[in-house]
């Protein structure tokens, strides 16, 4: 039995008990925080402390490239996942940018590019293959590979304490190997949940559709999880499922990034419908098919900018939210502390 | 002439060129980072530089009474203003917190309790009265009164050189004046705007909206903007309107906050159109009635998290995701430096 199928941790749930009596008292309308109330007693029951904290936030971004690029299914050369894990690793690169805007650590995981790397700061060397299988002709990874990406996943979040895990992911061609996968587990038309990815025109968008609803015909839809992922996934979609996973089994909060990561998410629910506990949704990705995906969704996403991006930018851009809500949570007065008259007084 | 009728200044043109030509060459696909990029091109437009900056943020929360209050139109009794006054003082607050975290210049604007308040460590006295005229029966405020709070609102911009501005307010019985001037300047029914506020029952909101139509049969609807602020608005209203005039005029950015400072706004633009140009909406207020008021909106609010605490809280919330747009338009790399291949390349 592979630490795939290991249990989930619970909630602690007189933490969460303890959390919602307190915005009880704090000094504003019950309720009038919204979300950020919300947010700050799930963090409570996750972290199993009254008043959560995120100090330590790690993020990791998957890098990998999709056998399938070779059907011209994305507005970009594939040797740009190979040049943006160097932009990566010298500063340049949107989620480089934020990590240091929230000080937090920044780590890239190398899966496998079709250009080879040289080593690089901070960009973990756990090379798969050159890129998946072309899922259009054969399975995008064996069941060796997908257990390796798996563990990679495992060993991102494993490999430093934090109070937040944020998976990113980058891979040219990683929109064709998601909207397959979130077809294939919504039992959804490919046409349904397709879209421009890093901005195909229509008939990009057509060919990419027609791309996808063959590779489903070959590959058959009402299978297992595990399975399709080998089938579809990429290797950096298999190691954010296996990072989610791994959260739920340790206790680690996780805030999903946009289309690829939540489509990664979806699937490790499936193996074990308790992941979502432990899952909070950053943002509604501008990708046109995230509508559908969001109504398999255990919880709604926070943001709604019209981000694309991935690489996880969009769960960093969320992080200040989650930041204040743990703020006011911890450090508002109390209506007794303040002397501050209650409803109806 | 008042200062109210200055010119509002135009924005940058050749600071929005600039920050657009910089947001195409940056790695990324075009557009992928959504309202982010919008976020800082108009911020550039407004401070006149390619690359704006968010460091300093000033956060005044406008506080006064309502002579409403007295007709049943709140859940909390009117000693909270002066009492949440105190909290703000001593750091207790939501919006005491949030400017914490922010490292934002936190001052209160008193423009007049009906519980009189002790001098308190960064409270601004400016009482006009202890409470406004009580707008079923008479005039909430003189033409003098009306100009002295619209000055408050101008020093509270004037007092300190910021990059951004934030307003707030803390008044019982402020979503009552906010809705009744809601519904005279969109002409719609007051059935439509009006809600529960800091969370009155069904048959209290049935008792305020009554409260409401009463009023502007006795005020009238279809009049010049400062004459339904006088009539209907409250002191805080007034000079959140006035501080909003003010940036537009000395070319502030302003970052608006939930349903009241959005009614102060809405009246500002009605006042001069072009103090839109200088106007963020931080987010969709869970008070029913901003559905409404959204439609006349400029642009759309940016968070929506089921806020509906005032204080400047919304705005102060929505901060961090300002200070993230300027990071990333100002510290990620280019293709060319990066050596990242472009789209189609």
């Amino acid at each position: 039995m592979s630490w795939v199928d290991g249990a989930v941790r619970p909630l602690d749930e007189s933490a969460l008990a303890a959390a919602r009596e307190r915005q009880q008292h704090l000094t504003k309308p019950a309720g009038s925080l919204g979300r950020l109330e919300q947010l700050a007693i799930r963090l409570a029951g996750m972290q199993g402390q009254s008043c959560p904290r995120l100090e330590q936030v790690s993020i990791a971004v998957f890098a990998a490239d999709h056998g399938v690029a070779a059907e011209g299914v994305s507005a970009y050369p594939q040797v740009v996942t190979a040049e943006m894990v160097r932009n990566f690793a010298r500063g340049g690169a949107a989620i480089s940018v934020a990590a240091r805007v929230l000080g937090a650590d920044l780590r890239v995981w190398n899966l496998g590019t079709v250009a080879a790397l040289e080593p690089l700061p901070g960009v973990e060397s756990r090379v798969i293959a050159p890129q998946s299988g072309n899922l259009l002709h054969e399975a995008a990874m064996t069941a060796t590979q997908l257990q390796q990406a798996l563990d990679v996943g495992r060993e991102a979040v494993l490999c430093l304490p934090t109070d937040l895990f944020i998976g990113g992911e980058m891979g040219i061609g990683n929109t064709t190997a998601a909207t397959a996968l979130a077809a294939a587990l919504l039992e959804q038309p490919v046409a349904d949940l397709v879209g421009p990815g890093t901005g195909l025109d229509t008939a990009g968008t057509r060919h990419k559709c027609q791309v996808i609803e063959r590779a489903l015909v070959r590959h058959g839809t009402g299978r297992e999880p595990l399975d399709l992922l080998a089938s579809l996934g990429g290797f950096e979609v298999a190691a954010l499922a296996g990072a989610y996973l791994t959260c739920a089994q340790q206790g680690v909060a996780a805030l999903v990034d946009g289309f690829i990561c939540t489509v990664a998410a979806l699937l490790a629910c499936r193996i074990n419908a308790s992941v979502a506990d432990w899952l909070l949704f950053s943002h509604h990705s501008a990708e046109p098919g995230y509508r559908l995906i969001r109504q398999a969704l255990p919880s709604a996403p926070l943001l709604d900018l019209g981000l694309r991006l991935g690489e996880g930018s969009g769960a960093a851009t969320t992080v200040p939210l989650l930041r204040m809500a743990c703020s006011l949570h911890a450090e508002m007065a109390t209506f007794a502390e303040a002397a501050v008259s209650e409803k109806g007084a």
